[in-house]
Order: structure tokens, then C-alpha cells, then sequence
């Protein structure tokens, strides 16, 4: 088992967790600090880190040096980070070439998972970035406890809230190291812990963190619901050419039907990362609202057209 | 049909709409203001609202004064206003006041419909309202387009900017009254607006309120989906004699199992509003994850155990 430790509070206090806890469980526990080489000095740090992680008794402990994409390269690969839409901006490009070290790693050494520090906080910050997307709760569902192929990564402090951390490594004398993007305002996720949430706290009370966090995890339940019922119902909707049937679409409830849909075109070929709920909306009126409209272009150079009382859905 | 005018800038505006359409349309269109009593000189307002009503060209046009009940003898019941769990807090005690004289007044006037000046404004409020709660989709959806008993009220601003309305009252001198109750920074809704929405705008960007009213259309869907699935699955999950059974409710999935367990938690006489989603949890693990706890108190003074491969609901 692996933990991944930046050096901060949440990932120190959980790598100082591991090695008092593996050794009474008999499992081989390492340490990975990622250096993604953004700050000068960074690998100094890195290597600071991995004396800590080595203090522990953590064994084997690695530093393990990325590069992050510079803007223009960036495209939008999946990540085990979040579900929905994604948006490649700078913190993207860095958890994507995280996320790539920390596989190759885990896989190099031979480990069965890999442990990440995110707390309470970090899920009530990602559900009001999903919120901020406005693509529904897919979106709003935050972090799995469990992610990635084959549930490689693990989140054992996700109910657990920062300053429970930040208090353990203090019990400790653990040195904890603070990046300075998290109180960077050019970075989103910055601004929403240092303003957003706590403006929020004022107006809303204490308990905003913990209904997040609540948020998160019945949005979660119910996405996957949601898609269940929809993919199950996907085959019943197509006539024996596997074209969509307009009616049999129509009968169904909207939330399952634009599920459908969105698989849909995203089978026709429109990227998922591309495909916001617009356009979803968008080929939705060609069932609910037909009234001659003429085919729709979308993300991916798919069309979408209605055609004797079929939806046909092709790529150009 | 008639409009609830509070003589704020967006109820003014659609007062304003309503009295221009209504005779191309040939609608009766009258106003109605409601006095909450809750301020020094609100009857004097009041007046001046049903004047300015009149002037529109409304016909009839009336203030309706309403006693607000005063915080020890608040009850929960049931409003149009928003779903989920209800807090009696004073703005939901004038909030219920308001509903009552409304649906008086739609009656004794024979009005088909009350129009209402909900912005997307109030949207994005009121689903930040909800996920402060912590409670699931159904708090997230904020209000609905048509709401009421038999679609009584409908809001036809909720797609609509706030400014927009204000910028409509500027265009056409139509004097406005700003409630003071609105900036108060006892209530939360007034917190949330000047402090809470316009932080989060700052580091989520300007399309936060969008995608609040987006969300809440999407959660709206998705909830109905859900409800109805748990309503059809309820049956097949009680067996000969009209028990649960915890076999049938473990293989669905955790969404609908936990609406099913709300449903019939409710029906054996739980109160909707004091039931929430720890209680459903904690009912849930009867089924999920049975290692013989003892029977759990709900309120209401239901009893929920589980007995021989059921779930039996008492109420004591």
C-alpha cells in the first residue's frame, strides 16, 4: 500500500496513519511525493519530504518528478480526480500528470492501492466547483471514497475534517510543509477555501462544510441510480435498426431519457468532456418539443436529426 | 389571473407585463399586496402598492393583512414555496402567512392562476438554501416553475435576472420599494444574497447563478425520477402481509431503497420535516449492514427493527 504525501497537513498526518497502522496489519506500506516541478526548489522539497515519509518507516519512499502540460498540449484525458465535464486549466493539467506518476508508481512497485489525504474540506470545495459547472449532480457527487480502475485509489480521510489533520500532526511534531497555490488567488480552488466557503459559513452557518460533504454522497447514490435505470433502459428505446424511437423516448421520465441521449451521442462520437447539458437540452426538443427543427451540430462533428419519427444520431 | 406584488423591483416588473398582456390576451388580470404587519407603517405601504397596482391598470387590486405567528406557536405545514424539510424560522412563518392569504384571495376572486416574481436570482438562492441542508436532490431543486395545489402558482421571472427586472421598472419610472428585510443581515436569505452569492461569484466566476438555476432544474428532474421509481418499486418490496422485506430491499439501489424507507417511515407517522437523512441512514444500515442493533427510535415515536428477515415500522 502506498500513500501519496505532498507534505501538507492532510497527507502527513494520513502517511504518519499508515505507518503506525501497516505494520499491526502486516502490510508493506510506501511513500510517494509527486514533484511537479511548477515552484523553484520543488525538488529540494521533494526530497525533504521523502526523508520524512523514510522517518516514518515507510519503505520503499520515492519522489517522483512530472511534467505538467503547458497549455497549449493540454487535452482532457480521464483522471480518477472527478467525474463530469472538465475543464483543462493549469490545476487540471498537474492532477492529470499527478494522477499518471502515482499509476506508473503503483504499478512499478507492485502496490494494491493507493491512499490520498483529501478531507471533508476538499469534498465540500470540489461539490461547489461541480455546482459551479451546473451539470448536474453527477457533478455535485464530489470524490469517490473509492476510485480509478479497479478501485486503485483509496480516500480514508474523506469524512474526516482538515483540522483534525492539521491537529494531528501537530500532536505529532510532524513538520508539514504549506503549497503555496492553496493560498494562491490565481487558482480557483484557492479562492473558494480562503473566500467562498468561509463567506458561505457566515451566511449559512458551520454546518455548510459537513452538508457538502452529506450533498456529495447522495448526489453519488443517485447518479448512479440514474444511469443504471438508463442504460438498462437504453435497449428498449431502439427499434430493431438500433435507431432511437422518438416515442418510446418520449414515455420516459426526463432525467432518464437525457441520460440516454447523452450515452447516445456520446456512442455517435461528441467527446464527453464537450458535451454540456445545452446540448443535451438541445436534442431533447427534438422529442419533446418537434416542430420541424433542422438537424443539431454538436461537439465531435456529430449530428442529430429526426427523422421519421427516429432520432439519428451521425458523425461527419 | 392575479399577480402577488410586494412592490419590489422584480414583482413590480411583472405586474407591470401582466397589465400590458393581459387585455391582448384577454385575461382579467388583478393585484394583490400583502401586509405582513411586521414593520412600523407596512399598512401605509401597503396602500401605496394597491395604488400603484391600480394605476397599472389592475382591476381588482387589494392588500391582504396577514398575522405572522409569532415563533412559539409555529407550526411546519405544508407551503407551495420550496420541498424538502422545513425550518419555522420567521422568514418561513411569513413565508406561510403569505401562501394562506394568497390561496384565500386566488379563491374568494376566482383567479385561475397567481403569478409570482421569483427571479433566477431567488433560484440560485434557494438551492444554496437547500444544500446548506444537507438533504439530497429534492432541497437542490429550489422552486418550481408551477407549484400550488392544482398549478395554482406559477413563476414565469424564474429564468430571468434580477437585474433585468430592475432595469424593466427603471425603463418604465415605475417607483419601487426595497424591503429593508432584504439587506437585513438577520435573515439568512439577505446574507446570503449580499455576502454569501457574491463571494462565491468571486472565486467560481460570474456563472454561478446560472448554474445554481440550471442545478435545480436538473435535481427537480432527477428527484421526480426517483420518487416515481421508489413509488412503483414500494410494493414488490412488501411481502404477503404488508411488511418490508430486507432481502428485496437490499438488491435495489442505496437511492431508491433509502426513498422507499423515507416513504413508508412517513406513512407509519413520522413527520416529513423532522425526518432526516442520518434517521434514513441509520434505518438503512438495518438492511445493509445488520449485525443485530436493537430497534431505533424515530420521530413521531415510530420504532423501526428488524425481525426475522423484515423491517417492521411501529408507531408507539
Amino acid at each position: 500500500m502506498l500513500v501519496a504525501c505532498s507534505g501538507g497537513a492532510d497527507s502527513m498526518a494520513l502517511a504518519s496513519a499508515l505507518a503506525f497502522e501497516a505494520p499491526r496489519l502486516g502490510i508493506r506500506a510506501g511513500g510517494i511525493t509527486v514533484d511537479h516541478g511548477l515552484q523553484y526548489g520543488s525538488d529540494d522539497r521533494a526530497a525533504d519530504v521523502v526523508a520524512r515519509l523514510a522517518a516514518l518507516g515507510l519503505d520503499p519512499v520515492e519522489a517522483v518528478a512530472v511534467r505538467v502540460a503547458a497549455a497549449s498540449d493540454r487535452t482532457a484525458h480521464g483522471a480518477p480526480y472527478a467525474g463530469g465535464a472538465r475543464r483543462v486549466g493549469p490545476e487540471a493539467a498537474a492532477r492529470d500528470a499527478r494522477y499518471a506518476a502515482l499509476d506508473e508508481a503503483a504499478e512499478r512497485l507492485g502496490a494494491a492501492a493507493v491512499l490520498l489525504g483529501h478531507t471533508r474540506d476538499d469534498q465540500a470545495e470540489t461539490v461547489l466547483l461541480g455546482l459551479a459547472r451546473g451539470s448536474g449532480i453527477r457533478s455535485l457527487s464530489g470524490m469517490a471514497a473509492v476510485s480509478g480502475d479497479s478501485g486503485r485509489y483509496r480516500r480514508p480521510f474523506l469524512q474526516l475534517d482538515r483540522q483534525t489533520a492539521r491537529t494531528a500532526c501537530l500532536a505529532q511534531s510532524l513538520p508539514v510543509w504549506d503549497d503555496p497555490h492553496n493560498t494562491d488567488p490565481a487558482y480557483t480552488r484557492s479562492r473558494l477555501r480562503h473566500e467562498g466557503l468561509p463567506a458561505l459559513e457566515k451566511a449559512l452557518g458551520k454546518g455548510v462544510v459537513e452538508a457538502l460533504a452529506r450533498t456529495a454522497q447522495l448526489s453519488r447514490d443517485d447518479a448512479d441510480a440514474l444511469d443504471a435505470w438508463a442504460a438498462r433502459e437504453e435497449a428498449a428505446v431502439r427499434d430493431e435498426t438500433g435507431e432511437l424511437d422518438c416515442a418510446r423516448l418520449y414515455a420516459l421520465p426526463a432525467a432518464v431519457r437525457r441520460r440516454i441521449l447523452r450515452r447516445a451521442l456520446v456512442a455517435a462520437g461528441a467527446p464527453g468532456g464537450s458535451l454540456f447539458a445545452r446540448h443535451v437540452e438541445e436534442v431533447d426538443r427534438l422529442i419533446t418539443g418537434w416542430r420541424g427543427q433542422r438537424a443539431i451540430n454538436l461537439p465531435g462533428k456529430v449530428e442529430a436529426r429526426r427523422q421519421g419519427g427516429r432520432l439519428v444520431l451521425r458523425q461527419g
